[in-house]
């Protein structure tokens, strides 16, 4: 099954000059959807994963199916103010601005292997910030894994410390 | 399994005199997780969904693995500017301003069976919404399914028209 098939590319979306890839097609195929949830799953059953890692809310998508699958729970990523009890949080630089990321700080118990799922690996820099609110509460990241890379902003890179797995490059 | 054990009753939150009901316990552990998504499964394949739809970001938590073990495709309800291709959208009131809920417009073909999943049923605002946008493009809303109904904010009148379900009621 080319997966690729099932992926929109929509030219100057948000802005002019982004050439968007969009998986709702791929989601709305109960096949693909499948079939795409069971390559990542292999790829954190591999990695002995006993949690799943999510960033809101496009990492929620994939994130979830593959925890319920494995029988390990899931825990989402949140924007300020979405959780309600304590948290442990980060900021990072955006190419304009910044961004800050919030998980409940018993969310991650230490020793816990963890694969974080995202829709997509552009620059790299939620995930690797997820990464850090991880590892500050002792948990250890056994892989990260998307759906789609963008080859050409080299988020790999980025993350060159950590397990990445795509199930399509772009 | 009594899955009240894993929902967490937060005081003042988000503004005091508020009681939050928060399911990341529920999702953190994978029995309890696997638990509801069974429950809301049974209920969507009793109304004969052929696609389950949910509400951006808490309704991609429960509505993904339904769609995923059920064998059909998830269709994502989103915030504006967030899909790239043509959309259908409604706008509704809060009791402070407006809200404004958008998919896309190819996303639902006539005469498709639909199931809503969502994490919370409040006064049922979102959900009647999204059962307006599915209509329009000839969708059939057949059930809507939540994990947790505030039984007293009467979603379930706004919603009489509809095949409701929860999971937990407070």
């Amino acid at each position: 099954m080319d997966l690729k098939n099932y992926v929109a590319s929509i030219p100057d979306f948000p802005i002019e000059g982004i050439l968007f890839r969009d998986i709702t097609p791929l989601m709305a195929d109960g096949d693909a959807f499948k079939e795409t949830i069971g390559r990542i799953e292999a790829f954190a059953r591999e990695a002995g994963a006993d949690v799943v890692v999510g960033p809101e809310s496009r990492g929620f998508l994939f994130g979830c199916p593959v925890a319920l699958n494995m029988g390990v729970g899931f825990v989402p990523v949140r924007k300020p103010g979405k959780l309600p009890r304590e948290t442990v949080s980060v900021k990072y630089d955006l190419e304009y601005g910044s961004n800050e990321l919030h998980m409940h700080a018993d969310s991650i118990k230490p020793g816990q292997k963890v694969v974080i799922v995202d829709d997509l690996l552009a620059t790299g820099g939620t995930v690797e910030a997820t990464c850090k609110l991880i590892e500050k509460m002792g948990g250890e990241v056994v892989g990260c894994a998307f759906v789609i890379e963008l080859v050409g902003l080299k988020g790999r890179e980025l993350l060159k410390n950590y397990n990445v797995f795509s199930v399509l490059e772009y």
